[in-house]
Protein backbone atom coordinates (compact mmCIF):
# COMPACT_ATOMS: atom_id res chain seq x y z
CA UNK A 1 0.00 0.00 0.00
CA UNK A 2 1.65 3.04 -1.05
CA UNK A 3 0.58 6.47 0.16
CA UNK A 4 2.93 9.06 -0.46
CA UNK A 5 0.66 11.97 -1.67
CA UNK A 6 0.80 14.14 1.54
CA UNK A 7 -2.34 16.21 0.33
CA UNK A 8 -4.48 13.27 0.07
CA UNK A 9 -3.33 11.80 3.48
CA UNK A 10 -4.27 15.19 5.16
CA UNK A 11 -7.76 14.91 3.71
CA UNK A 12 -8.40 12.14 5.20
CA UNK A 13 -9.73 12.86 8.81
CA UNK A 14 -12.32 15.23 6.93
CA UNK A 15 -13.64 12.59 5.04
CA UNK A 16 -13.84 10.81 7.90
CA UNK A 17 -15.97 13.60 9.92
CA UNK A 18 -17.94 13.80 7.29
CA UNK A 19 -18.70 9.83 7.37
CA UNK A 20 -19.25 9.60 10.95
CA UNK A 21 -21.88 12.63 10.75
CA UNK A 22 -23.41 10.87 8.02
CA UNK A 23 -23.33 7.10 9.54
CA UNK A 24 -25.05 8.85 12.77
CA UNK A 25 -27.37 10.55 10.90
CA UNK A 26 -28.74 7.05 9.44
CA UNK A 27 -27.00 7.53 5.78
CA UNK A 28 -26.45 4.33 3.96
CA UNK A 29 -24.52 5.58 0.58
CA UNK A 30 -22.30 8.17 0.15
CA UNK A 31 -21.04 9.62 -3.17
CA UNK A 32 -17.72 11.69 -4.04
CA UNK A 33 -19.76 14.41 -5.35
CA UNK A 34 -21.59 14.47 -1.78
CA UNK A 35 -17.93 14.60 -0.55
CA UNK A 36 -16.50 17.16 -3.21
CA UNK A 37 -19.24 19.54 -2.60
CA UNK A 38 -18.90 19.09 1.62
CA UNK A 39 -15.34 20.03 0.76
CA UNK A 40 -15.37 22.55 -1.89
CA UNK A 41 -12.88 20.65 -3.56
CA UNK A 42 -13.37 19.41 -7.07
CA UNK A 43 -15.38 15.78 -7.66
CA UNK A 44 -11.99 14.45 -9.17
CA UNK A 45 -9.89 14.97 -6.66
CA UNK A 46 -12.15 12.79 -4.00
CA UNK A 47 -12.50 10.52 -6.30
CA UNK A 48 -8.17 10.23 -6.65
CA UNK A 49 -8.59 10.19 -2.77
CA UNK A 50 -10.70 7.28 -2.46
CA UNK A 51 -9.18 5.29 -4.74
CA UNK A 52 -6.37 4.98 -2.69
CA UNK A 53 -8.13 3.03 0.18
CA UNK A 54 -9.05 0.62 -2.66
CA UNK A 55 -12.24 0.06 -2.03
CA UNK A 56 -14.86 -0.38 -4.91
CA UNK A 57 -17.72 2.00 -5.44
CA UNK A 58 -21.15 1.72 -6.64
CA UNK A 59 -21.78 2.63 -9.92
CA UNK A 60 -25.46 3.93 -8.42
CA UNK A 61 -24.94 4.74 -5.38
CA UNK A 62 -21.42 5.45 -4.70
CA UNK A 63 -20.03 4.50 -1.72
CA UNK A 64 -21.13 2.35 1.58
CA UNK A 65 -20.43 5.11 4.42
CA UNK A 66 -19.25 2.35 6.91
CA UNK A 67 -17.10 0.33 4.92
CA UNK A 68 -15.54 3.84 3.46
CA UNK A 69 -15.27 4.91 7.19
CA UNK A 70 -13.11 1.15 7.96
CA UNK A 71 -11.26 1.46 4.10
CA UNK A 72 -9.98 4.62 5.57
CA UNK A 73 -9.43 3.66 9.04
CA UNK A 74 -7.55 1.36 7.70
CA UNK A 75 -5.38 2.72 4.83
CA UNK A 76 -4.05 5.30 7.68
CA UNK A 77 -3.69 2.46 10.46
CA UNK A 78 -6.66 3.77 12.44
CA UNK A 79 -8.28 0.53 12.85
CA UNK A 80 -6.06 -0.44 15.09
CA UNK A 81 -5.61 1.43 18.78
CA UNK A 82 -2.59 3.59 19.57
CA UNK A 83 -1.69 5.35 22.62
CA UNK A 84 0.11 8.56 23.48
CA UNK A 85 1.26 10.91 25.59
CA UNK A 86 1.73 14.70 25.83
CA UNK A 87 4.07 17.01 27.02
CA UNK A 88 2.81 20.32 27.60
CA UNK A 89 -0.38 21.19 28.92
CA UNK A 90 -0.13 25.05 27.71
CA UNK A 91 -3.42 26.39 25.43
CA UNK A 92 -1.97 24.18 22.62
CA UNK A 93 -1.95 20.91 24.14
CA UNK A 94 -5.26 21.78 26.20
CA UNK A 95 -6.68 22.29 22.50
CA UNK A 96 -5.74 18.37 21.69
CA UNK A 97 -6.65 17.20 24.96
CA UNK A 98 -10.02 18.65 23.53
CA UNK A 99 -10.29 16.85 20.41
CA UNK A 100 -13.66 14.61 20.16
CA UNK A 101 -12.52 13.03 16.74
CA UNK A 102 -9.40 10.97 18.28
CA UNK A 103 -11.19 8.82 19.67
CA UNK A 104 -12.88 7.71 16.75
CA UNK A 105 -8.98 7.51 15.58
CA UNK A 106 -8.50 4.64 18.37
CA UNK A 107 -6.23 7.27 19.28
CA UNK A 108 -5.81 7.53 22.92
CA UNK A 109 -3.74 10.20 24.96
CA UNK A 110 -3.39 8.44 28.31
CA UNK A 111 -1.12 10.49 29.90
CA UNK A 112 -0.46 14.29 30.35
CA UNK A 113 2.76 15.60 31.14
CA UNK A 114 4.24 19.26 32.73
CA UNK A 115 6.88 21.20 34.45
CA UNK A 116 4.89 24.09 35.46
CA UNK A 117 3.71 24.17 39.41
CA UNK A 118 0.46 25.69 38.46
CA UNK A 119 -0.77 22.94 36.24
CA UNK A 120 0.80 19.80 38.00
CA UNK A 121 -2.61 18.13 39.63
CA UNK A 122 -5.25 19.68 37.94
CA UNK A 123 -7.37 18.02 35.38
CA UNK A 124 -8.04 19.08 31.54
CA UNK A 125 -10.97 17.67 29.99
CA UNK A 126 -10.57 14.94 31.67
CA UNK A 127 -6.96 14.14 31.77
CA UNK A 128 -5.08 14.75 34.82
CA UNK A 129 -1.64 16.33 34.46
CA UNK A 130 1.27 14.76 35.81
CA UNK A 131 4.56 16.12 36.69
CA UNK A 132 7.27 15.90 33.92
CA UNK A 133 9.90 15.12 36.55
CA UNK A 134 8.22 11.42 36.99
CA UNK A 135 7.42 10.85 33.65
CA UNK A 136 9.98 8.41 33.22
CA UNK A 137 9.06 6.62 36.42
CA UNK A 138 4.92 6.29 34.88
CA UNK A 139 5.78 5.35 31.08
CA UNK A 140 8.81 3.44 31.24
CA UNK A 141 6.77 -0.30 32.15
CA UNK A 142 4.72 0.69 29.35
CA UNK A 143 5.68 3.79 26.89
CA UNK A 144 2.88 4.84 24.78
CA UNK A 145 3.46 4.76 20.85
CA UNK A 146 3.46 8.50 19.97
CA UNK A 147 4.45 11.43 21.96
CA UNK A 148 3.06 14.50 21.56
CA UNK A 149 5.09 17.83 22.47
CA UNK A 150 3.35 20.84 22.81
CA UNK A 151 5.99 22.31 24.69
CA UNK A 152 7.72 25.96 23.88
CA UNK A 153 10.54 25.85 21.60
CA UNK A 154 13.24 26.25 24.05
CA UNK A 155 12.70 22.65 25.84
CA UNK A 156 11.27 20.87 22.90
CA UNK A 157 14.76 19.01 22.52
CA UNK A 158 14.59 17.87 25.91
CA UNK A 159 11.95 16.59 25.93
CA UNK A 160 12.08 14.46 22.79
CA UNK A 161 15.42 13.06 24.06
CA UNK A 162 13.21 12.05 27.17
CA UNK A 163 10.84 10.72 24.86
CA UNK A 164 13.39 8.49 22.80
CA UNK A 165 15.26 7.41 25.71
CA UNK A 166 11.99 5.19 26.55
CA UNK A 167 11.30 3.53 23.44
CA UNK A 168 9.08 6.10 21.68
CA UNK A 169 9.65 6.43 18.39
CA UNK A 170 7.15 8.69 16.59
CA UNK A 171 6.72 11.91 17.85
CA UNK A 172 3.86 14.43 16.63
CA UNK A 173 5.94 17.99 17.33
CA UNK A 174 4.02 20.97 17.76
CA UNK A 175 6.97 23.29 19.50
CA UNK A 176 8.44 25.30 16.79
CA UNK A 177 11.72 24.04 16.21
CA UNK A 178 12.85 21.23 13.97
CA UNK A 179 14.10 18.52 16.54
CA UNK A 180 17.15 16.28 16.21
CA UNK A 181 16.58 12.86 16.26
CA UNK A 182 18.32 9.03 15.49
CA UNK A 183 18.21 7.26 12.55
CA UNK A 184 14.26 5.32 13.28
CA UNK A 185 12.74 7.88 15.04
CA UNK A 186 9.80 9.42 13.06
CA UNK A 187 8.60 12.57 14.01
CA UNK A 188 5.55 14.78 12.28
CA UNK A 189 6.36 18.82 12.93
CA UNK A 190 3.28 20.55 13.02
CA UNK A 191 3.59 23.92 11.40
CA UNK A 192 0.75 26.15 12.43
CA UNK A 193 2.09 29.28 10.08
CA UNK A 194 1.90 26.51 7.18
CA UNK A 195 -1.87 26.55 6.81
CA UNK A 196 -1.09 30.72 6.67
CA UNK A 197 0.91 30.78 3.78
CA UNK A 198 -1.43 28.22 2.05
CA UNK A 199 -4.30 30.77 2.35
CA UNK A 200 -1.58 33.76 1.95
CA UNK A 201 -1.08 31.77 -1.50
CA UNK A 202 -5.01 31.18 -2.34
CA UNK A 203 -5.12 34.64 -1.80
CA UNK A 204 -2.14 35.81 -3.99
CA UNK A 205 -3.50 33.69 -6.59
CA UNK A 206 -7.05 35.22 -6.66
CA UNK A 207 -6.00 39.24 -6.58
CA UNK A 208 -3.46 38.22 -9.48
CA UNK A 209 -6.78 36.68 -11.48
CA UNK A 210 -5.25 33.20 -11.47
CA UNK A 211 -8.14 30.61 -11.28
CA UNK A 212 -5.98 27.72 -11.26
CA UNK A 213 -6.61 26.23 -7.24
CA UNK A 214 -4.80 26.45 -4.94
CA UNK A 215 -4.95 22.15 -3.69
CA UNK A 216 -5.77 21.70 -0.11
CA UNK B 1 4.41 33.65 -10.32
CA UNK B 2 3.26 29.73 -9.69
CA UNK B 3 2.89 28.61 -6.35
CA UNK B 4 0.39 25.44 -6.39
CA UNK B 5 2.78 22.75 -5.01
CA UNK B 6 1.17 23.03 -1.19
CA UNK B 7 3.86 21.43 0.84
CA UNK B 8 6.42 23.57 -0.70
CA UNK B 9 4.21 26.16 0.79
CA UNK B 10 3.53 24.72 4.08
CA UNK B 11 7.45 24.73 4.28
CA UNK B 12 7.88 27.83 3.58
CA UNK B 13 7.82 29.25 7.44
CA UNK B 14 9.90 26.51 8.69
CA UNK B 15 12.44 28.29 6.40
CA UNK B 16 11.79 31.71 7.18
CA UNK B 17 11.84 30.45 11.28
CA UNK B 18 15.83 29.24 10.83
CA UNK B 19 16.28 32.22 8.59
CA UNK B 20 15.45 34.83 11.23
CA UNK B 21 17.48 32.90 13.86
CA UNK B 22 20.30 33.07 11.57
CA UNK B 23 20.14 36.60 10.67
CA UNK B 24 19.67 37.26 14.53
CA UNK B 25 22.70 35.74 14.99
CA UNK B 26 24.47 37.38 12.58
CA UNK B 27 25.16 35.15 9.75
CA UNK B 28 25.35 36.44 6.17
CA UNK B 29 25.11 33.18 3.77
CA UNK B 30 23.32 30.15 4.05
CA UNK B 31 23.12 26.95 2.31
CA UNK B 32 20.62 24.40 1.19
CA UNK B 33 22.65 21.76 2.90
CA UNK B 34 22.11 23.83 6.09
CA UNK B 35 18.36 24.11 5.83
CA UNK B 36 18.01 20.45 4.90
CA UNK B 37 20.10 19.38 7.71
CA UNK B 38 18.00 21.71 9.93
CA UNK B 39 14.55 20.58 8.57
CA UNK B 40 15.59 16.43 8.31
CA UNK B 41 14.74 16.64 4.50
CA UNK B 42 16.59 16.17 1.18
CA UNK B 43 18.94 18.76 0.19
CA UNK B 44 17.22 18.40 -3.48
CA UNK B 45 13.82 18.96 -1.86
CA UNK B 46 15.09 22.42 -0.27
CA UNK B 47 16.89 23.47 -3.56
CA UNK B 48 13.48 22.94 -5.28
CA UNK B 49 11.57 24.88 -3.13
CA UNK B 50 13.78 27.68 -2.31
CA UNK B 51 13.49 28.24 -6.52
CA UNK B 52 10.28 28.76 -6.46
CA UNK B 53 11.19 32.22 -4.82
CA UNK B 54 13.21 32.88 -8.08
CA UNK B 55 16.30 33.84 -5.56
CA UNK B 56 19.68 33.30 -7.04
CA UNK B 57 22.10 31.70 -5.17
CA UNK B 58 25.87 32.03 -5.26
CA UNK B 59 27.49 28.93 -6.04
CA UNK B 60 30.20 28.97 -3.27
CA UNK B 61 28.62 30.90 -0.29
CA UNK B 62 24.60 29.57 -0.93
CA UNK B 63 22.10 32.44 -0.39
CA UNK B 64 21.90 35.79 1.47
CA UNK B 65 20.09 35.28 4.06
CA UNK B 66 18.39 38.90 4.03
CA UNK B 67 17.64 38.36 0.58
CA UNK B 68 16.24 34.79 1.03
CA UNK B 69 14.40 36.14 3.77
CA UNK B 70 12.91 38.80 1.33
CA UNK B 71 12.72 36.69 -1.06
CA UNK B 72 10.32 33.93 0.99
CA UNK B 73 8.30 36.86 2.18
CA UNK B 74 7.50 38.39 -0.72
CA UNK B 75 6.65 34.81 -2.60
CA UNK B 76 3.73 35.14 -0.01
CA UNK B 77 3.14 37.68 -0.11
CA UNK B 78 3.81 38.76 3.46
CA UNK B 79 6.26 41.80 2.58
CA UNK B 80 2.58 43.86 3.03
CA UNK B 81 1.29 44.15 6.03
CA UNK B 82 -2.24 42.38 6.72
CA UNK B 83 -4.67 42.38 9.49
CA UNK B 84 -6.70 39.95 11.04
CA UNK B 85 -9.31 39.68 13.69
CA UNK B 86 -9.91 36.20 15.83
CA UNK B 87 -12.92 34.60 17.11
CA UNK B 88 -13.26 32.08 19.77
CA UNK B 89 -10.68 32.90 22.59
CA UNK B 90 -10.76 29.32 23.84
CA UNK B 91 -7.55 27.08 24.21
CA UNK B 92 -6.17 27.08 20.15
CA UNK B 93 -7.19 30.78 19.57
CA UNK B 94 -5.13 31.77 23.16
CA UNK B 95 -2.50 29.44 21.12
CA UNK B 96 -2.23 31.58 18.33
CA UNK B 97 -2.51 34.76 20.03
CA UNK B 98 0.82 33.45 21.80
CA UNK B 99 2.28 32.51 18.43
CA UNK B 100 5.46 35.53 18.32
CA UNK B 101 6.13 35.05 14.36
CA UNK B 102 2.98 36.54 13.07
CA UNK B 103 4.47 39.84 13.27
CA UNK B 104 8.10 38.49 11.07
CA UNK B 105 5.23 37.87 8.78
CA UNK B 106 3.49 41.78 8.67
CA UNK B 107 0.73 39.84 10.06
CA UNK B 108 -1.80 41.12 13.11
CA UNK B 109 -4.05 40.12 14.80
CA UNK B 110 -6.05 43.40 15.20
CA UNK B 111 -9.15 42.12 17.38
CA UNK B 112 -10.28 39.31 19.58
CA UNK B 113 -14.40 38.33 19.77
CA UNK B 114 -15.84 35.48 22.07
CA UNK B 115 -19.30 35.05 22.70
CA UNK B 116 -18.48 33.93 26.54
CA UNK B 117 -19.33 36.37 29.07
CA UNK B 118 -15.99 34.76 31.36
CA UNK B 119 -13.49 35.60 28.64
CA UNK B 120 -15.20 38.87 27.14
CA UNK B 121 -12.74 41.47 28.73
CA UNK B 122 -9.83 39.34 29.77
CA UNK B 123 -6.84 39.89 28.21
CA UNK B 124 -5.05 37.44 26.64
CA UNK B 125 -0.87 37.67 25.30
CA UNK B 126 -1.82 41.37 25.08
CA UNK B 127 -4.93 40.91 23.33
CA UNK B 128 -8.13 42.53 25.05
CA UNK B 129 -11.23 39.58 24.37
CA UNK B 130 -14.41 41.55 23.02
CA UNK B 131 -18.12 40.56 23.01
CA UNK B 132 -19.12 38.76 19.73
CA UNK B 133 -21.80 41.06 19.88
CA UNK B 134 -20.30 43.80 19.27
CA UNK B 135 -18.29 42.64 16.44
CA UNK B 136 -20.85 44.75 13.76
CA UNK B 137 -19.73 47.88 15.15
CA UNK B 138 -16.22 47.44 15.41
CA UNK B 139 -15.51 46.34 12.28
CA UNK B 140 -17.93 48.02 10.16
CA UNK B 141 -15.76 51.20 9.25
CA UNK B 142 -11.98 49.12 8.87
CA UNK B 143 -12.44 45.39 8.31
CA UNK B 144 -9.50 43.46 8.31
CA UNK B 145 -8.34 41.06 5.60
CA UNK B 146 -8.43 37.60 7.38
CA UNK B 147 -11.01 36.55 9.83
CA UNK B 148 -9.93 33.21 11.93
CA UNK B 149 -12.61 31.21 13.39
CA UNK B 150 -11.45 29.04 15.98
CA UNK B 151 -15.11 28.88 17.83
CA UNK B 152 -16.47 24.84 18.12
CA UNK B 153 -18.38 23.57 15.25
CA UNK B 154 -21.66 24.19 15.87
CA UNK B 155 -20.96 28.05 15.75
CA UNK B 156 -17.87 28.25 13.09
CA UNK B 157 -20.81 28.88 10.38
CA UNK B 158 -22.72 31.47 12.37
CA UNK B 159 -19.50 32.97 12.92
CA UNK B 160 -18.54 32.61 9.07
CA UNK B 161 -21.63 34.68 7.79
CA UNK B 162 -21.03 37.50 10.18
CA UNK B 163 -17.55 37.62 9.08
CA UNK B 164 -18.51 37.99 5.46
CA UNK B 165 -21.18 40.23 6.46
CA UNK B 166 -18.40 42.47 7.21
CA UNK B 167 -16.35 42.24 4.10
CA UNK B 168 -13.90 39.88 5.21
CA UNK B 169 -13.12 37.46 1.94
CA UNK B 170 -10.30 35.50 3.35
CA UNK B 171 -10.60 32.86 6.55
CA UNK B 172 -8.94 30.71 8.32
CA UNK B 173 -10.72 28.20 9.97
CA UNK B 174 -9.64 26.34 12.85
CA UNK B 175 -13.30 24.75 14.00
CA UNK B 176 -13.85 21.32 13.18
CA UNK B 177 -15.98 21.70 9.81
CA UNK B 178 -16.35 22.58 6.41
CA UNK B 179 -17.86 26.41 5.57
CA UNK B 180 -20.36 27.41 2.86
CA UNK B 181 -19.11 30.43 1.60
CA UNK B 182 -20.16 32.38 -1.39
CA UNK B 183 -18.05 32.43 -4.52
CA UNK B 184 -14.79 35.06 -3.97
CA UNK B 185 -14.38 34.01 -0.21
CA UNK B 186 -10.91 32.06 0.40
CA UNK B 187 -11.36 29.34 3.27
CA UNK B 188 -8.02 28.01 4.49
CA UNK B 189 -9.16 25.14 6.90
CA UNK B 190 -6.79 23.71 9.14
CA UNK B 191 -7.32 20.05 10.56
CA UNK B 192 -5.42 19.04 12.89
CA UNK B 193 -5.59 15.28 12.33
CA UNK B 194 -4.20 16.23 9.04
CA UNK B 195 -0.88 15.64 10.97
CA UNK B 196 -1.87 13.15 12.99
CA UNK B 197 -2.76 11.04 9.82
CA UNK B 198 0.42 11.57 8.07
CA UNK B 199 2.47 11.03 11.15
CA UNK B 200 0.73 7.65 10.83
CA UNK B 201 1.25 7.34 7.27
CA UNK B 202 5.21 7.50 7.80
CA UNK B 203 4.91 4.94 10.87
CA UNK B 204 3.13 2.38 8.77
CA UNK B 205 5.57 2.87 5.63
CA UNK B 206 8.54 2.58 8.66
CA UNK B 207 6.74 -0.44 10.07
CA UNK B 208 6.51 -2.45 6.30
CA UNK B 209 10.03 -1.83 5.69
CA UNK B 210 9.46 0.92 2.69
CA UNK B 211 12.15 2.94 2.76
CA UNK B 212 10.72 5.54 0.08
CA UNK B 213 10.29 8.55 2.48
CA UNK B 214 7.10 10.79 2.94
CA UNK B 215 6.85 14.47 2.02
CA UNK B 216 6.51 16.69 4.81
Amino acid sequence: MKISNTPTIRRMPTYLHRLFRLRMSGQEWVSCADLAQYMGIPHIMVRKDIAMTGLPGNRRHGFKVVDLIDAILRLLGWDKASSATLIGAGSLGAALLGFDDFQSYNFRIESVFDSSPDKIGRVIHGHEIFDLADIRKRLKLAPPKVGIICVPAVGAQLVADILISLGIKYIWNFSNVCLNVPPGVIVQREVIAGGLAVLFAKINKAESGDTDPVEE
